[in-house]
Order: C-alpha cells, then sequence, then structure tokens
C-alpha cells in the first residue's frame, strides 16, 4: 500500500485532520472543535491528540505515514514552524514553536508548518484549479482576511513568513485605525467581521429593526438581505465591493496574476458576490492587467486546507511539484 | 582586457548608456535627450544611435561586449523583450519590440530587456546596500511611482512583466480617479507631479502667491519650503506622508520584506523626508512587520540604472548571481 500524510488545518474555530493521498484522496478525516481558552497549550495538545489518532489509523490500515503537513493561523516561519506572530483568529498563538513540539513526539517522521492560506494555496496549485496557473493570489475572505501569492509556480513567503496579509492592505489611508496600527485596512471593510458592522450601521440609519435585532446582525444575513434587494444591506455592500475590488485592484497591479482566487466563509456568498466584484474590480485595474487576470472562486471545497497541509509531504513545503503519483 | 556590458537606461527625459565592467565599474557613459514627441519610432531609433556608439567605444578600446542589458519605463516582458504597456512617461511605447530590433542589428550579441525599475533593484542586489538581503522591495518616487521587488533572490516579474506597480496601489477607495481607472491610487499623493499639485491646492487656499507663481510651483519648491517650515507646505506634505507611509505599510504587510529602499528624484529631499516617513510607517505597521524591516534610500547613485541594465548581462537577467568577478 502507498504512503500516506497527515495533514492538520489549525483554525480559530476548528482543528482538522486528515490521513491524505499523494494523490490528494482523504482517506480519513476528523475535525474537532478549537479549545474555547484558545490557550496554547490546550490548542498544542489538541493538535497532538488529533495527529496522535490519525497516525494510530494510519497503523491499523497498515500504511506508513511519510510525514505530517500542518497549516495554521499566523504568520509562520516556514524553516523552523514557529508562529512568528499571531493574529486575531488565534491570539495567544505567537512563539508556539509548532514544528518542535511535533517531532518532540515523532522524531523519524519529517514535520512541515506554513501558514493556513498558504497551505490553500498550494492545494490550489497542486490539486486544483491553480495547477493551470504559475502566477496567482489567494484572498481568503473569513472572520478576517488572509492571503497567499504563488509566483512563478513558487511561494513568496517574506523574510520570516508574514507576507501575503491582505487585511492590513490598506484601502484608505483616512480610515477607522485598524489593530495593525494602520487606518483603513481592506479587513475593516470586507472581513465577516466588518461586513456585519458597515450593515449594522444602515440598520441603525434605517431603524426599521429592534437593537436586539441589530446586534446580532452577521455578515450571512447582509448577504442573504443583500440577494433579496433590501436598501440598508444594498448601501453597506455597495462599499464592501468598492473596497475590496480596490484592493483587489492593487494586488492585480502589485503582482501581475493569472489568477485571484477567493476563498473563505464570504466566498460562499459564489456568483451573487463575484459577479459584481469582478465588474467593480475590472473598471479599477488598468486594462492590460486586468485582461490578463481572472477572478475565480478556489477550486477545492473546504477539505483544501488540509489536503494542501498534506501536500507539503509531497512537494517539500511547496518547493517541488507532485510527481510520479502512481505506485508511491 | 577583460569583456564589457553595454547598459542602456531608457526613461522619459533622457537615454543613458554606458559600458559596464562585471566588477560595476562604468568605462563609458552617455546621456542623450529622449526625442521630444516620444514617438516610439524616434526613441528606438535613439536607442540604436546609442547602442552603436557604445559599441564602437568598446572596440576601440579593445574589448570585446559581452552583451546588452536594457530597462525600460514601462511593463516589460523580460522573455522576449516587448513593452506589453507603457507608462505615462513614455506614452507611445506600448508594443515596441526593444530586443527584436536590437537583435537585427547585433545577432551576435545576447541582449536583455526588463523593466527600468528591476534593472536598479538589480543594481541594489548585484552591487549595492541589496547585496546583504535576499527579501526588499525597491520604489522610485519620481515623476510617476514605479516599483521592483526581491523575493528570496528573486525578482518579482508577474505574469507578463508587469508586475512591482507601487503607483496603482490605491491607498483611499474614495479618491480621485486615477488614468488606470482606480481612486485614490499612491501616484495621485506621492508622485513628483502630484505633490506639486497638492501644494497648489494649499497654496490656493492661503492666498500669497499670484496664480502664475502657483501655477509653476513644483515638487522640488515644495520640498524646499516644507524644510522652511512654510504652513501651504506643511500641509501637503502632511497628506503626502501619510498617503505614502500607508502605501510602504501595505507593502511591509504584503510582502515582509528586509528594506524597502525608496529611490527617484522625491527620495533625493533626504533624511528630512525620508526620517518623518519612517515614523509615519512604523506608527501604521504591525510591530513584528516594522521591526524586521528597515526604509533606505538606494545606496547607489544616478547611474544605477544603467549599472543595473548591463548587470543583466553578468546574472542573465537576474537570475544568477555574479561570481568569478576578476579575470572574466
Amino acid at each position: 500500500m502507498s504512503g500516506l500524510a497527515v495533514g492538520v488545518d489549525i483554525g480559530g474555530t476548528r482543528i482538522r485532520t486528515a490521513l491524505v493521498e499523494r494523490s490528494g484522496r482523504i482517506v480519513k478525516h476528523q475535525s474537532v472543535p478549537t479549545p474555547a481558552a484558545l490557550q496554547r497549550h490546550e490548542v498544542m495538545q489538541a493538535v497532538l491528540r488529533s495527529i496522535s489518532w490519525m497516525i494510530a489509523q494510519a497503523e491499523e490500515l497498515g500504511r506508513e505515514v511519510k510525514g505530517i503537513g500542518i497549516g495554521s493561523a499566523g504568520q509562520i516561519n516556514a524553516d523552523t514552524g514557529i508562529v512568528e506572530f499571531a493574529v486575531d483568529t488565534l491570539p495567544n498563538w505567537q512563539g508556539t514553536p509548532i514544528r518542535p513540539l511535533v517531532r518532540e513526539l515523532y522524531e523519524h517522521i519529517p514535520v512541515w508548518v506554513d501558514n493556513d492560506v498558504n497551505a490553500l494555496a498550494l492545494a490550489e496549485k497542486v490539486y486544483g484549479k491553480g495547477q493551470e496557473y504559475s502566477h496567482f493570489v489567494c484572498l481568503a475572505l473569513g472572520t478576517g482576511i488572509g492571503g497567499a501569492i504563488v509566483e512563478s509556480g513558487r511561494p513568496v513567503r517574506g523574510c520570516f513568513g508574514g507576507a501575503g496579509e491582505f487585511g492590513h492592505l490598506s484601502v484608505n489611508f483616512e480610515g477607522p485605525r485598524c489593530s495593525c496600527g494602520n487606518y483603513g485596512c481592506l479587513e475593516l471593510y470586507a472581513s465577516g467581521t466588518s461586513m456585519a458592522r458597515l450593515a449594522r450601521v444602515e440598520l441603525e440609519k434605517a431603524g426599521r429593526l429592534g437593537q436586539a435585532e441589530i446586534d446580532r446582525y452577521s455578515a450571512h444575513e447582509l448577504l442573504r438581505d443583500w440577494a433579496a434587494g433590501e436598501e440598508p444591506a444594498s448601501i453597506a455592500m455597495t462599499t464592501v465591493i468598492q473596497a475590496l475590488a480596490t484592493g483587489i485592484a492593487s494586488i492585480i497591479h502589485i503582482f501581475n496574476p493569472q489568477v485571484v482566487f477567493i476563498g473563505g466563509g464570504v466566498a460562499d456568498a459564489g456568483e451573487a458576490l463575484l459577479t459584481p466584484l469582478r465588474e467593480e474590480t475590472h473598471e479599477r485595474t488598468s486594462p492590460k492587467m486586468s485582461e490578463a487576470c481572472e477572478i475565480l472562486p478556489i477550486s477545492l471545497g473546504s477539505r483544501a486546507g488540509v489536503m494542501g497541509a498534506a501536500a507539503q509531504v509531497w512537494t517539500e513545503g511547496g518547493s517541488k511539484s507532485i510527481v510520479n503519483m502512481d505506485g508511491v
């Protein structure tokens, strides 16, 4: 039987683990809640428990574990496997020596660690529509906003793994203050959290809903009411789309990519969001750059995270292509 | 005697040509005005005349020309050496087959063509302070704004050579319309042209200068009056520095570089500009990213353009390091 990789996707809400074949086929999958207090040690213990369980599963199947690939929220140094900087979805994560801790338990198994959106981009590159492209960008619109860049087939990581923080691409230098220190960051307009906040302002102005309803109004409801043509939602979404299109236009002028892949919970809105977003971005991008670049949804489903995490094992952290898919 | 490279720097104002040794030493240098009408054929003829003259000079010196390296304004496809898209400083340049035209005249000499700011970045990397870094960004603040990116020692070019257009990084999605289609692009705040425009608005409000003086007020005068503490200049420069710092903070969050090198005519203002720019950028960048990144002036003088253009010959377009500096 061919070998397997353990893929781990560490997020602020769930820890997903899988046994994945070189072809990308998932043999086993597990998803557990991220410990509620988000304390570093508890999260890491949950991660190690999930890995142990997967390795036991592989043994039961009589298949060898060739390596462990981990994708995690935060800025990850892919050389050391340490969390250089935490993000708001996993705020106590900074400094966690993920790779050293996993290696302590499994010293004979190679371990790769990268940022979760880099892992998503690797899944696209190796198993998804990204196979067709050598220059692309992934933009993950969720509770926060993350990003990853592939240039000439290679990941752009920056000097300590912090590259691709598109959430902190400012689209308004005179806008509201962001936690990063800058003003008017994209995350303040187009993350799920901020979309709901912008909508609440419009709902209060409209005065049709009670305060309790307004307070629990979510990005999901915003997208629903926007589809129904309701005015407060339309006003908020005009701002969201202008800000997001501006950010994507800047990304296109900076990277000259062939594709911008849009993923994350917000992107579940599908073509209802993508169609006006494409139009607005096209308007805001110089013609030649715009013609060269498509805006597409990510092509793999919700398991892309673990698939990409695992793919690090077969590609040496994304630096090699997957060759010889069969008979491994 | 060792071989020489011909370096050519094609800008909207001047065409600079040089004979350059592998060490970066300039043996001959020539600078001619770019033909005033900026017609494609006239500009190309001026370029070819300058190259011919340099090759004749090399023959007189009894030294072999190993190759011709060209840096040009515009988005250049470095594989084909064709101008994919023109910029405002050389508006009729689009579609010019620079490399094919040079090869027609000199079929036995290898020819490399790249964007002028990519050439500047290559000069930094090979001969300048950039030698110490593997991750850096160059931001050229002149009549317009250009950029170049080095990631893990390699240039980031994008799918057709258009990457690094930091002038069209928007810092205000509700700002004034830009020629690229977007709103509030960095070029509308921090290029020489836009700095003068912002200053003129403040001068009109202040009402101390006559209209004729205001109309010919330049970025150079703005920087002078700002240094003298004059109020209209200070107000304009506050906007310039906020917009520029926001753009640089975004660049730092996107690339996680070790250095942002600032060049171009505006950067001639030196530390008077760089000191407040560093402070404002530091305020606007997340601490870990900011600590990892310095903001420095480009380390080579006005001849960096031809040095970098020529360096393409020794590095195969920036893909190799310069080794064996001696005895070539």
